[in-house]
């Protein structure tokens, strides 16, 4: 088991478009129930599944399995929940983290947010300009609440 | 992906007690809804991750992947649908296949189901005298299904 620790902020200008590579992302759930997701993604050609335990706070258990891409295509398109989730990411590095910021596409076209993993809840980051609010408690955010209510309906 | 053919039996005699070793299963559900299950097994030292489609007849895609005990005994403790699921397993060698039978423990304990994989829907088998109805189609007999509603209390 691993410990996710992650907080979840918004976007106030396109500065991070120029700051990292965007690379494809396509994942959808087993289970989107918050006591127990089930997630299997798509980046390249790697297959996951990572299973997460109910947030507390900005921490999650996490349980992550490499799987083959052809079978994480077959569970994707024949048996998670639809529609499936797909967005770029861009892994941009500040100080001594990295930010990954996520523009949604589909249903959730419009929405971008930026996060940043930790190694405690308390840990100090470096905040650039483009960073702003904090959505980490906001389960809308939730890329397992995503599918139900996509932005574009909020 | 893997394609699961079985059908599921009652026992009528307990003449299957003698004719295999009984091997502790203990499992769970990360979800347990029928369109995509996803199931959690310890058996001996060896633990899986198992994902199951749609029952359609006695067949079913599956993809299952070895996970390490340790984390699927976490799994079951700390995450999975409560309670669980503990069976004895008798694997009996019969003509050209393998009989499977579970004799199931806690909430469930009383009931014995007898399980025959198959190649086909249609594929012939010999069925020994201890082999009562099928139970196939029978929602209530899925595990996944006593998880909700035990045996005990049918």
């Amino acid at each position: 088991m691993g410990i996710e620790i992650e907080r979840k902020f918004l976007v106030v200008s396109d500065a991070w478009r120029t700051l990292g590579q965007a690379v494809l992302l396509r994942q959808g759930y087993l289970s989107s129930n918050p006591d127990r997701t089930v997630r299997v993604r798509i980046e390249g050609d790697t297959g996951t599944m990572t299973v997460k335990g109910r947030s507390e706070g900005a921490t999650r258990a996490e349980w992550e399995y490499a799987i083959p891409v052809t079978e994480a295509a077959e569970l994707l398109d024949r048996l998670c929940e639809q529609p499936l989730i797909e967005k770029y990411r861009r892994r941009i590095p500040v100080g001594s983290h990295v930010w990954e910021v996520d523009e949604f596409l589909g249903a959730n076209l419009g929405l971008v947010v930026a996060e940043i993993e930790l190694g405690a809840e308390d840990e100090a980051f470096e905040r650039p300009d483009w960073i702003g609010a904090e959505v980490t408690h906001d389960r809308r955010y939730f890329n397992s609440s995503l599918i139900r209510a996509p932005y574009s309906r909020w």
